[in-house]
Formats: C-alpha cells, sequence, structure tokens
C-alpha cells in the first residue's frame, strides 16, 4: 500500500542530462533494469553515500572515481546489489564502467556505478555489459520517468519530481528521482537518488547544497532503522541554463538549495510512503529541545520504537508506549513534568500527566487517519527537529519474511 | 508461542520469606493479580530499576523507601502500571505501602511498591487496600509459584528458578521469579524480577552482586528495543541459612555470585523465550573485538535489527541483512574483510566474504531450528559479548496492534 502517492508528477527535462534504459534481464523479466545517465562536458557532480562501514563494491568505486574527476556518467542497476562480493564485485563493477565508457569515449573514471538488489550474488557482468549498446542508444533527454522506472526494485511506484523557478532571468530546473523502500527491503538493499540541474556551480558549492539537502530530507526518515550497504544521493549541475551560481554567499544560491531541498524531501517523504507495508505516513515533530541533537534522539526513539509503530497500525492511541520511548532515549536529566504531547491537533499529555480535556475518542479519530503527526514538547529550550516514518504492520513482517526468489 | 520452556521448575522455599498472593480484580478476572513478600527482620536488600528517565510512581517510591533503611516487604500489582499518573500517582503508591505497613507492623518506608500493566490510568487503591489482608493472611514459604503466577500480565506462562549450593557446610538457597515478555507488552509495562537468598550478606555486598548478575542477564536481552517505565530486579538476603558473607573477597561470595546470576540468566532467557509472538530463541555472540562495548553495539544492532528478526521467523539465512546490520553498528574503522559470520555451526562469512563451503541448505536447516545462535567474529581483538533476543513473527505486530480492552 502506498500513502498518497497517486501519480508520478511530470518530470522535466534537464538541459545536458540524457538518460537511456533496458531490460538487461538481471533478475526481473521483461522490465527496465539498466539506467545511463548522461551529463555534458563541464558537469560538477556532488554526491552522498552510506555510511554502513560494509558499503557496497560499486560504492567502492564510484567513490574512487569521484576522487579523480568530474564524472560523465551514471550507470545503474537493479537486481543485484554487488554487494558482499568481496575484490570480485570490485573488478565486476570497474568492468561495466570501462565498456560503457567505451562507448561514450571517455576515461572509465568519469563513469560512476550504482547497483541495487540481492546481496552476496556475483553482479551478472556479461548482462549488463551485452545490454549497455542499446541503452546508450536509447538516451534521451525525456528519459527521467523510465529511469525512475528502471531503478526500482520492490518499490511498488516511481518517484520522481522537478522543480523549476528563474534566476537571472533564466529558468533553471532541478529533476529528481529516488527508489527505495525500506533501507533495505527483503534483501533488495539500498536507497539510490539521482537529481541533476542545468545551473552551473562549482563542485564545492553543490557538495554543500546537496549536504543540507539531504541532511534534511533522506537523513530524516526512517522505515525500521536499517541502513544499506548500497545507499548513494547524486546531484549532476551541467551549467546549460546560463545561469551561474558561483557561491554559497551569493543571493541565488539560496533559490537552488530551497529547490533542491524541495525535490529531496519529496523524494524522501516518497520512500516513507511507499514504505515496507505501510499504512500510515507519521511526521514526528520534537519541540523546546536543548539542542537539535537531543531532538533528533527523541524524534528517533518513538519513530523506530515498534511498539509505537505498530499503535499506529491499530490507530490506537497508545500514548503510554510514546512516552516511554521519549523516556529511554537518553537525553540527559530529561523531566517528564516538562513533557507535552500531541496527535496531530490533539493534546494528549500536558507537562507530563494526561491533558484533562482528552478523551480517548479524540484520539483515536486523529489515529485513523492516513497522515498523523506526533508532536512532542521538551520544554528545555527552543531547538526543534522533524522527521518521517511509517507503521509497523503484518504486511512488513511478510513482505521481509518471504524467501527470496 | 513458548520457545522451549515447558514447565515451572520447581521453587524452593527461602528461609525467612515468605509470600501471599490473593486475586484482587484489579484488571484481570479470577486470578491471583497482587503478592506480599516478607522478608524477616535484618534482611538486607538489593535492587536495580528502569534507566528510563519517566519511570512510574512505584519506582520512584521504592526509591525513596529503599535510601532510607532496608526494606522489610515488597508489594507487587499486576494489571495497572501506575505510569504517567503525575503527583496522584506518588500518593496512590505511597498510600498502599502504608495500608501493608500497618497490617505487618512495621513503618511504610520499609515497604517497597511495584506496579506493571496499563500505562496513565490511576491505580484501583481502594481494590489494592481491600485485598491487602487476604494477601497477608495466605503468605507462606512455599508461595513462589503463586507469586510468580500473580505477577504476570500478559506472560504466557510463569517463570521462576531456584538454585542450591553448599557453603560453611550449610546449604545456601537462592529463589528467583520474573515477569516480563517483551519490554513492555501491548501497554502492560515491565519487567519485574524478585530474587531471595537465605545467605547473611551485607547490603553493599549484595548490590555488587545483583548488579553484576543483572549486566550479564536482564541487560544482555531485547525483544523490541523497549525499556519500560516500571523495570525493577531486587534481591533479598534473609541470613536464616547460618552462612555469612561479608565481603567480595570473600572466596564464598563467588559461589553466591554463580547461584545469583544462574538463576537471573535462567530469568531473562525466560522473559525471551516468551517474548511477544517469539517463535525463535537466537543467541548473539560476538568475539574478536577491540572491547566489549563494540561487541555489544554490534550485538544488539544484529538483534534489533527488523530485517534480521523477520529472517530468523521465515528461517531465512538471509546473511547479507546480518552483514548490513554489523555494518552500520557505528564500531569505529570497522573492516569487512576482517569479519567472519556463523550460523550455529556453519560457516557463512570468512573474512568479508562467502564461505567457499557455504551452502544456501547448511544455512536453512540451522535457520530452521528453535534455537539460532548467529556468530560473528570482528577480527580486531579478544573482547566477547552475547546477548539474547526473539525473532519478529505476525503474532509479534498483532499483540502489539490489539486494541487495549
Amino acid at each position: 500500500m502506498v500513502v498518497g502517492l497517486e501519480h508520478l508528477p511530470e518530470l522535466l527535462p534537464v538541459a545536458g542530462v540524457k538518460l537511456g534504459t533496458v531490460a538487461a534481464g538481471i533478475r526481473y523479466r521483461d522490465r527496465l533494469d539498466l539506467a545511463v545517465i548522461e551529463a555534458i562536458e563541464g558537469s560538477t557532480c556532488a554526491a552522498v553515500f552510506t555510511r554502513n562501514a560494509f558499503c557496497a563494491a560499486p560504492v567502492v568505486v564510484a567513490r574512487r572515481h569521484l576522487a579523480k574527476n568530474s564524472p560523465r556518467l551514471l550507470l545503474i542497476n537493479a537486481g543485484n546489489a554487488n554487494a558482499g562480493t568481496g575484490a570480485q564485485g570490485i573488478m565486476d563493477a570497474e568492468a561495466c564502467c570501462t565498456t560503457l565508457a567505451e562507448l561514450a569515449g571517455v576515461a572509465p573514471r568519469a563513469v560512476l556505478p550504482f547497483s541495487t538488489g540481492v546481496i552476496g550474488e556475483p553482479l551478472p557482468v556479461p548482462l549488463v555489459r551485452g545490454a549497455l549498446p542499446q541503452a546508450w542508444e536509447a538516451r534521451s533527454s525525456t528519459g527521467w520517468e523510465e529511469a525512475a522506472r528502471a531503478i526500482m526494485t520492490t518499490d511498488t511506484v516511481p518517484k520522481g519530481l522537478s522543480v523549476s523557478f528563474t534566476c537571472q532571468g533564466h529558468p533553471v530546473t532541478v529533476t529528481g528521482i529516488a527508489k527505495g523502500s525500506g533501507m533495505i527491503r527483503p534483501d533488495m538493499a539500498t536507497m539510490l537518488v539521482f537529481l541533476a540541474t542545468d545551473a552551473q556551480v562549482p563542485q564545492e558549492v553543490l557538495q554543500l547544497c546537496l549536504t543540507k539537502a539531504v541532511a534534511e530530507s533522506f537523513n530524516r526518515i526512517t522505515v525500521d532503522g536499517d541502513t544499506s550497504t548500497n545507499d548513494a544521493c547524486v546531484l549532476l549541475a551541467t551549467g546549460k541554463s546560463g545561469v551561474s551560481i558561483r557561491a554559497a554567499e551569493d543571493s541565488d544560491f539560496a533559490a537552488l538549495q530551497q529547490a533542491v531541498s524541495e525535490v529531496c524531501l519529496h523524494l524522501a517523504q516518497a520512500i516513507i510512503r511507499d514504505g515496507e507495508g505501510a499504512t500510515k505516513f507519521i511526521a514526528v515533530k520534537v519541540a523546546g529541545g536543548g539542542n537539535i541533537q537531543e531532538c533528533e534522539q527523541v524524534a528517533y526513539a518513538i519513530a523506530q520504537s515498534p511498539l509505537v509503530k505498530t499503535a499506529c497500525f491499530a490507530s490506537d492511541p497508545n500514548w503510554g508506549r510514546i512516552l516511554a520511548a521519549i523516556g529511554r532515549s537518553g537525553v540527559p536529566d530529561l523531566e517528564i513534568t516538562g513533557v507535552s504531547l500531541y496527535l496531530s491537533e490533539v493534546g494528549v499529555v500536558d507537562k507530563g500527566i494526561p491533558h484533562p480535556d482528552y478523551t480517548e475518542e479524540q484520539g483515536r479519530a486523529v489515529m485513523e487517519r492516513d497522515e498523523i503527526t506526533i508532536g512532542v514538547e521538551l520544554g528545555r529550550g527552543d531547538s526543534c527537529a522533524q522527521i518521517w516514518t511509517c507503521d509497523l504492520s503484518f504486511d512488513y513482517v511478510k513482505i521481509n519474511a518471504e524467501y527470496r526468489s
């Protein structure tokens, strides 16, 4: 079930970016599973990768290539994560990069590889290499939607968004696509996100922009607390719009940041809305903290509590579980007498005790909605943080307990 | 379902301890739900309480009373946690202590209160006070099994163990009972543990003994990562065996420690075996760590991963999920090339890559057992740690999603 993601919005071309897809038969039959994204020469690239210590072979190779120069090509396959595959996995990823580089007439290090799918099985290199010429031929500036579909594993819907704004008298576009549905799906590793803009942005400035956007979007979501071995988010800037943003201090940078942040937030929330077995979209909003870290700590303790998540699934306004999660979040010297709790607009706990006007019926009415906000006021300061999660349903267990077949 | 806990072992009386139980009708019909444990004058008492910042009223009161003198009486009710009840909850807990103190002819501060059950509802003080005379009259040295039943909430079986050893030519007994089934059951808060020995032990020495035993048992289990507002573990020492253990350096202390640790470990594992929806009992054993903390970190990352837990439920030897959990555990500079993984006796991953002899059939055969060991070798040092958990099943979601009725 998908919560509030009825259709894919129109994805606008980004001048200087072409995308080609193909059904390579890596794991799935009769569906797109390989995508190539080409950025014109002179483009810059920012990237953020998984913090998992055991990153997959393509992440190792992508990091290496990125350190050497600015990439021109992204090569993404679904169906096989090329993770837990040791030295062979690295060679396999490199081999695929080399094939694409030959087609494009660039150095292999100009290609960044990305894989998502089953962990611990060797990448079927001949299938990937054999399919690349067709993907290369198929590339087009309108290929975003097909690419959004090609990178899906067990996502139930494709995910993408475009945002445009005017800058220096020219239109600037930011388009992004993402896949992910649980930090790791049955054993389909990975959240992958690919963004591009036609603004011209130096690499360091682009990286600042992406890092900030990711911090407030992809780093603020949780389905089950697991981080994949393959997570990656890439932002390309082609410069083809004629708009140049030279430094983070430029007034135009704020407009770019806003657009990139908006696309990232939409995609991050889309991953939650399509979360494994999700029937509810839950925002956890913690205010009144002494600092942002303690607000995040409390928010994650709530969002990752299986007891809170199952209560949401059951539409049960079980505020005792939320209070217990706050209490064990590890915030030092937390006093219950300062803590208030809301379920969307309904006050439930007021400074540590049940709100005098609260009724179970009010709480239940809120919890029966598709979208719920759990609001916490800590009464310790002015900081706040918000994260997003989904409920824990029978289908989560079903999806994750199904055998890999 | 309970994994490997067919019957309650015989619970031996502890000289100097009497237990009385009664059906007070606090929440359940026609079952014992109130217990009184009396220790003779001169007994010492050690206790460990929840680390949740929002501890329940009885925990606040018990801590206060314990600071003032050595308690003589424990008063335990099931069905209502007296948590999230503010100042009224404190007064209610005190009122119940006062009634029992009057019956026993002791000061109210000689009574420690414990509650387990629904959070956020006022304690039905008249029911508790009204039932106390009957519980007091009923007390007997053979009341351990009835008390083990009276403190249950949604546990499916009573939990207890006795261990005896000979010391200074006399038999010494340690008997303990516990309740708990998930750190918090639907909204039945709490793990409660009550132990007694007839050795004579000074309070500070007794506390050392209990703290060590708890660290290696109750602090090494997890069902769902949640810590309740009411968790408590108490050890009484009556001295009636004629055996006196004066200091932790005494050779006899080791024998007592061993007995107390054995009872605690049995009870802790019994809680996991009766975990919410548990169909498997899982030991997670991490060796080769640079220190114990990093071994624990890795063990908890595995044991609390919903993906690992659902794989166990499905008997799926999905080692990619285990590897991913290790990788995100936060151990600094962890190298996958040092990490090996075992499912019970079967080698699965050898220094970061699939073990050459491993087959999926071997893995599946292990995972289909009721009891599984997930073994990890980090290849960084000589430290090790072991914790215990259970799988994540449909019934976990069912139990926790059921409405409080």
